[in-house]
């Protein structure tokens, strides 16, 4: 008989279960409003459009030159590892971003998450090796980091974002404990989870300290294209020294069933032999041992869109985007309205102020955990996320994540009159167990 | 400036090395007939196919109950980390291969790849675990492990084929040397790189065996399906004690650009807290922090050839099947023309002779290696790989892998004579550098 002992310590990972308790939760309370899932809201999807964007694509092959055998190999047989639309995502990086790389510095990954989980891989070569990352932040660079047995570091937010100082502590501290920061992980636009945006300021000046400091950046960027207003260039697109490793998703600007992201990893490496090539080939060559390549199926589908939009996700997006900004605008509004000024300053009760994404926090003057979310859904019925999920090492403990992406008007406003309140019976007491 | 040795050993894998050698030679030499790649021949695929049987699932979807927004989402959401289709791949399983376990057992991956980094990763606890491979061995395990930083240990074959007193032996040394064994990976069907199949009584000898020694199996058989004639049980049917993992790929059977596999795992796991699961659970907490899911679009195309099939995808192949058994018996049928039995014998070449499969193995009187075969590429225009290859831990140098199921009829005869006159230069000294 096995047990979890004799297993991967990821397996055990108390992430893990925290996640599978907020699944289990939502499936005991169905008729909960949930302002937990961070998915795309699924309005604008029509299944036909699968298959037109795979006809586009394989008429694209025709046109530029395929033979039927070519075009049906395309779509039926192994591709090359680093992927088979390497050439109409660096375009569209290009149209969108004014990220200009050659197609050879792009790795076509199975979702964000792989490519996290190859760059995480490629740049920690020792048990001394440590990755920073931004905190709060997205769980699954946490969870990379476990499966590969490689050590994180939190760099902890400042005043509601990213602080270059707090980084520079960071890594000193840990080089003082003999570990060698190699990079920082972090979502410089309306992050997950609280929202916050890292100011053009704070860019160039964390591109310069990450020069000085010889560390790498993997920039995430996942809710740009989905989010309304004008956009701060990407750290890649300010990136004079090649410090930044840039991780995409299409999950949330073309569809997750597609699974499709990609890496951007222009960086020189040099071999023994003295040759040089870039990053994305190292990356290319783990992630042959971890999923082959990525779907050619999948890759066609979404090529098929990139084509539709002539390389624009954003414009592909408008749509999407200014949905997505009501949302978030409206929860904000019913926010004011549910808490205002006055009782908000008496319960110590509030909330980053989002412009984009699909994330905010609310800090709440009671402990937010499983305990409490387990009685906000079953006797307010509503769901959110404990902010300490996403606080890998500690922390978070007052705090909770309210995506606004996935749900109606009508949700969002009965959602946030349930959650105030909850959080007014938590702050009376309500929540404290009787003794 | 980044070099090589920054980053993690695994990319520095000779391994890819090598792979990278016969991509180029392949490249340089596009006239040259290749016995080099281990691809399904595509001659079957039909695009229209992908249409169809993409329709198919969302149709049954809608059979079985699902709203126009569930098969929407089906499609295009993010799906269950386990997988969509984990009851239809059960279906199949037990239809197919005998092989009775319940959905929940299942776990859908992006291909057999992943089903082997997960199912190695979950095994593998500490630095003391070590995973055994049957030696030589698909390439793709010993990456895996590397990857994951997990310790290998080759199991040879001997006379041809997995030996269980090699595999006893092969435990006994690593605990000796303070490692534990906690499985050996195995594919028992016309394994590659051979071509052999474990018989019946080496089968049980080998339950029996691991039951003994407290090991697990993976075992994987990407071409039972796509072979002819009668099927010996796999190990994971004749598994009484829950010893085995069982990897599956669709590559073979359905197509390679899909990217699905998946892995059998119905051992039962406890927890801290005294709860006991499934193994497949715990792969599954382990894939969400490498791939999240396996597409959701790619399981629909294959859910809906597994439904075109009603699960039996040896019924869908028995064309396939057919084919690479006559690929297979014409490419030995040459090789007995080229190298009679006495001319055989004066030279020391001798092969594997297989029934199935897409793999045979050639013994040759000289060193196989890529310097060989560059010779016979630029001067034979045959192409092959080296047996060497298989052997991470070394051996194999004097021997050459033939694939015998991407050529026709033509290319194998013209190949095969090409190889016999390249195998006599060299046996007459034809390969040897002047000085």
């Amino acid at each position: 008989m096995l047990t979890t002992d004799d297993l991967h310590a990821s397996v055990s990972d108390p992430l893990l279960d925290t996640m599978n308790f907020l699944n289990e939760i939502t499936t005991r309370h169905p008729d909960a409003i949930s302002f937990a899932p961070g998915r795309p809201y699924d309005g604008f999807f029509d299944v036909e459009q699968v298959f037109t964007h795979l006809r586009r694509y394989l008429r694209h092959l025709e046109e530029t030159g395929a033979s039927p055998g070519q075009v049906r190999d395309a779509l039926f047989q192994y591709g090359p590892t680093a992927g088979r639309i390497r050439g109409l995502v660096a375009d569209s990086l290009r149209k969108d971003e004014g990220i200009d790389v050659p197609p050879e510095a792009v790795v076509v990954t199975v979702g964000c998450q792989e490519a996290l989980l190859l760059a995480v891989r490629a740049l920690h070569a020792g048990p001394q090796d440590v990755l920073l990352v931004a905190s709060p932040c997205y769980v699954g660079v946490a969870g990379a980091a476990r499966v590969l047995g490689v050590g994180t570091a939190p760099v902890h937010d400042r005043e509601g974002g990213f602080d270059c100082a707090a980084l520079r502590a960071a890594v000193l501290a840990e080089r003082a404990r003999g570990r060698r920061p190699r990079a920082c992980y972090l979502i410089p636009d309306h992050a997950n989870p609280r929202g916050t945006t890292m100011p053009l300021t704070t860019r160039h000046e964390l591109l310069d300290l990450v020069a000085e400091l010889d560390l790498f950046l993997l920039e995430d960027s996942p809710y740009r294209m989905v989010s309304p207003g004008p956009r701060i260039p990407t750290l890649k697109a300010l990136d004079r020294d090649r410090r930044v490793i840039h991780l995409g998703s299409y999950a949330k600007t073309l569809f997750p069933g597609a699974r499709v992201g990609y890496a951007v990893a222009d960086q020189p490496v040099t071999d023994r032999a003295g040759c040089t090539g870039l990053l994305a080939a190292e990356l290319t060559k783990i992630k042959s041992m971890v999923t082959v390549n990525t779907s050619p199926l999948s890759q066609a589908v979404v090529a098929g869109m990139l084509l539709a939009a002539d390389g624009h996700t954003a414009r592909l997006n408008s749509e999407a985007s200014a949905y997505y900004g009501d949302t978030m605008r409206t929860t904000l509004r019913r926010l004011e309205e549910c808490f205002p000024p006055e009782r908000r300053r008496a319960l110590g009760v509030r909330w980053t102020r989002p412009e984009g994404g699909f994330f905010l926090a609310l800090d709440v003057p009671f402990a937010a955990d499983n305990a409490a979310l387990t009685r906000s859904a079953r006797q307010y019925g509503v769901i959110w996320t404990p902010l300490s999920y996403f606080h890998p090492h500690g922390g978070g403990t007052h705090g909770i994540r309210l995506s606004t992406s996935y749900l109606t008007e009508h949700d969002i406003t009965e959602g946030t009159a349930r959650l105030a309140r909850f959080v007014e019976a938590e702050a009376a007491g309500g929540g404290r167990p009787l003794r």
